[in-house]
């Protein structure tokens, strides 16, 4: 682009970032390569697809499509509240967890505050901290597990207005049980905010989600529909927190923003808790099947607890960036972690046979390919 | 709620801002009431339905909800490029011209900012200024019509960096035709730029759309699929504008922000003319049945541009308050323009016939509840 500082007279702070993408779609991808991928494993999405019943409910109100959407998502901020023994009002509604990130930074971050994550961490988290001039200070990974410890110190010492930490997490796939989970909340510094991302958590092992009153002032848990039940294109996510917090929201989010359709659809997916299980288990066996596919080419199946499987490569970062695109040609869409030393691997999404299959064809293909890096 | 200030540490600029609802949304005050209403006719919506088409689209695209939508929005920028006659890179997708405005605020308006809009024109966009620390300056109303050149030397006055016009008008229904619009595009002071908001313009009367090249410098214009096409709920609104202008929007967005499901309504609806040519005739018909309704009553309908009547009370703000809250009683949602001396009116969408008569036999006994007024 031209640079628009003469014409165009964008806050000081908007005329700094970069209008790059964080993430390119795989539909970008498609329309670069000229065919569709044969299996969409790249972005975390269910390939199992969302209850048959949330597929109805969403074909139902369409019809009402018509009318916006009740900008208190009451019905369904009743049905989460009672599915978690929560109150409604402890519960906001949002486009998905990165629209409520997104509001959550706003509310917190100005100019130069300090905000806490680990490198390689969720970019879009990033993305917002930096979009409203915030400090990001970060650890690394240890043992590609985030390290709970040293982010709550990194926040005490630094006085970190927000710490973001995924339980289960992604890219790497790796998670805590609650206890550890608990211990990590009664330890927050006093004036940090934990945004504890629990994006994965319906897939991952009973007993990974702890129990934290949401009133605990100094976290704010963050969920979605997007994982487990299958509804990523539908936009529905929802973070759990004190009634304090969840008000705040109200002063800058954009109140009719979500679609009606999708209040639909994640109510009734809410409603058909069989569907999630059968969505577990399909996930178990994806992430054998990724597993083994990887491990016939001494690629190493790192242990998940979400619906992915991270592969380490046993290289560096441009052999697994190589490989990435040698998969992109092969019709497989996956993606990697972004920040050594987690980029030595690739990320691959759970899917259906015959997105495991094509995998599993297209695998040493791909690493023939990258031979010569 | 509690003051967060000792355990939550909002930017200051947070902290000063309200957590009041801009709107209040019909399904809170159904729940307040008890009953569903009779006749939804309080948010332009338009009550005529999506294109069937739309629907069917929409019923198709639940199937693929598991997928993130195209954060590119690619192939409705294309068709609606095509159907405009622009480029597809002039043109930028949202959640709603709401969403839109809330970005475009963001990346235009920091503390202190100058923006000029009209004295009771839309309260979302204020809604915006004022989160963003924006100084709003307003106008008012010229024989209920927005006053275009008050506004441009307004804007000049103050050096606004942002201006908001909409044409038509909302709440009044008020237009301006192309040739006047277009003169106010020539007019824009050096440094601002006009945020011209054509909501309703798919229901105004031919030659009421200027022609407006899309690189001319200092105007965006925003459009939506919520009005004519009949998705409010859907949330997919649209703005052209220069290149440069709509690429900047990149540097803040919630790239994965909009629905897939929508953006296959979208496209199915723009492709279905004929259905808005059908809304089109239903929207005269309805406008007329509320001008009927109302002068019988010997509430004076406003021209309308849009697919709703404003009628003139004739009274002061106190009494068109109370007659939307006795109409509510009677089961009708309607709103009414909220600054003097505009707010001697309500403001009644169009509808079916079914909505229309049950507002023909409330108004009488709602108006009778007033009398004490």
């Amino acid at each position: 682009m031209t640079s628009p500082k003469t014409t165009l007279r964008l806050t000081p702070l908007a005329e700094t970032l970069p209008a790059a993408v964080p993430f390119v779609g795989p539909e970008t991808q498609e329309r670069a390569r000229g065919a569709q991928f044969d299996a969409r494993l790249g972005a975390n999405e269910s390939g199992f697809g969302p209850s048959p019943k949330a597929i109805a409910a969403m074909a139902d109100a369409a019809h009402d499509a018509w009318m916006y959407g009740d900008p208190e998502s009451y019905d369904l901020r009743v049905a989460l509240a009672d599915d978690l023994g929560v109150d409604a009002d402890q519960i906001m509604m949002g486009e998905g967890i990165d629209g409520l990130l997104g509001t959550l930074v706003r509310l917190f971050v100005g100019q130069g505050d300090p905000v806490v994550t680990s490198a390689g961490a969720y970019p879009t988290f990033n993305y917002h901290v930096a979009g409203f001039g915030g400090a990001l200070h970060t650890v690394p990974y240890r043992d590609d597990h985030e390290d709970p410890e040293a982010l709550l110190a990194k926040a005490a010492e630094v006085g970190a207005k927000l710490i973001y930490l995924a339980n289960p997490d992604n890219p790497m796939g790796s998670w805590y049980d609650a206890a550890r989970m608990e211990a990590v909340v009664a330890a927050i510094p006093c004036g940090s905010l934990l945004v504890l991302d629990e994006a994965y958590i319906d897939l991952a092992p009973d007993g990974t989600a702890p129990q934290i009153d949401p009133e605990t002032p100094g976290v704010i848990r963050m969920r979605t529909f997007s994982k487990g039940y299958g509804l990523a294109g539908a936009r529905v996510g929802y973070a759990i927190g004190p009634r304090a917090l969840i008000t705040a929201f109200h002063k800058v989010r954009n109140h009719f923003g979500m679609s009606r359709v999708s209040q639909a659809g994640a109510l009734a997916a809410l409603r058909d808790p069989d569907w999630l299980e059968h969505v577990r288990a399909q996930v178990a066996i994806s992430r054998a099947e990724i597993a083994r596919i990887g491990a016939a080419h001494r690629l190493r199946a790192l242990p998940s607890a979400a619906n992915f499987v991270t592969l380490d490569c046993g290289r560096d970062g441009d052999f697994a960036r190589a490989l990435v695109a040698a998969l992109s040609a092969e019709g497989i869409f996956v993606r990697m972690p972004l920040k050594a030393p987690q980029d030595r691997c690739i990320r691959v999404s759970c899917g259906q046979k015959a997105e495991m299959m094509a995998f599993e064809r297209a695998l040493p293909r791909a690493l023939a390919c990258c031979t010569e890096i």
